[in-house]
């Protein structure tokens, strides 16, 4: 998505250790209008599938799931990292390892929220190591829903997750997948799509 | 405001320890057609003031801030829970007591995205004994941002939180005030407004 890319390339920021950031319009403060394109380029995308629920993961999936899902006309379901007075005791759950935070943590989903045979559109911010997307993938597989794809906004091609997710055959399509960065000059390379 | 009322009869739970959950549709699975009758009713309760941005909390103030910016045509801010790789060290931060989680933990916003003289709408899902609006509160005094005001989905009326905020000056607008629930009964009742 063009759009995307140039926004990258004029705000994002390459940091050492492969650190891409994107909070000046994607997970700290976030530009709602860019975000509402990329609701309706993922609807595109995803328009021939027929679609339940979109699942995403807190916290920096939330806000972005829900403008896409208004795209769907479905309602989102956000995995929660710890377990609150609020969720009860019936969950689906996976540990997933964070590239941002490095650790690992609990991702939950009440199990009233998922179903057997629910059409699920996986979306997040970005897709690195791939974990958190597995995370969500194996909490569809125990409620027996089905993975119709996942949409995310920027994929580090350099990093497994991207290939991870291809290769169980999942429907993936991220808006801006990026090949290369480059600390020392700012130099972001984007895969051709 | 009557639509979210009438809902949170219907699915809201009152559970003993004064938790009302409200996971079904607000914070957990999230019916983003209600969320937007939501941002217009916040549009229509602001519609006098000037705003520049909207700040909220993570995790679950993320996505109903989204969809009320659509409202204001302003970019939404949330505030981080823990300090990650993606946050560079010049930050605002408060301390916030979590009544859900119940345990202590920092905010932060970037100094880049928050601003001397900004107008800023605070938004949340829920007010209860008011930390986390507290605690944004504190954020944009240390960086002299104005608050034009507050507005919280679902506020719990026999807590503290209204009332603190309320004291402080501030314009808070919660579309749903309980004053009281009995988790024998399960009933509701809601402060006329």
């Amino acid at each position: 998505m063009k759009l995307l890319e140039e926004r990258i390339r004029k705000d994002g920021i390459v940091r050492a250790g492969n650190v891409l950031k994107v909070d000046s319009f994607l997970n700290h403060q976030m530009d709602i209008e860019l975000i509402n394109e990329m609701g309706k380029e993922f609807k595109r995308l995803f328009a021939d599938e027929q679609i339940d629920r979109i699942l995403t993961v807190e916290a920096s999936g939330i806000g972005i799931a829900c403008i896409v899902a208004q795209y769907f006309g479905v309602p989102v379901v956000f995995a929660k990292k710890s377990q609150t007075k609020n969720i009860d005791g019936d969950v689906y759950s996976s540990k997933v390892e964070s590239f941002t935070h490095g650790r690992i943590y609990d991702v939950m989903v009440s199990k009233k929220y998922i179903h057997e045979g629910d059409r699920v559109l996986l979306i997040d911010d970005f897709l690195a190591n791939g974990c958190a997307l597995l995370g969500l993938l194996e909490i569809c597989e125990e409620a027996k829903a089905h993975v119709v794809g996942a949409g995310i906004c920027v994929e580090k091609g350099f990093q497994q997750g991207g290939d991870l997710i291809r290769e169980r055959g999942i429907h993936l399509e991220s808006l801006a997948i990026v090949d290369a960065m480059d600390s020392q000059t700012g130099a972001i390379t984007f895969r051709e799509q």
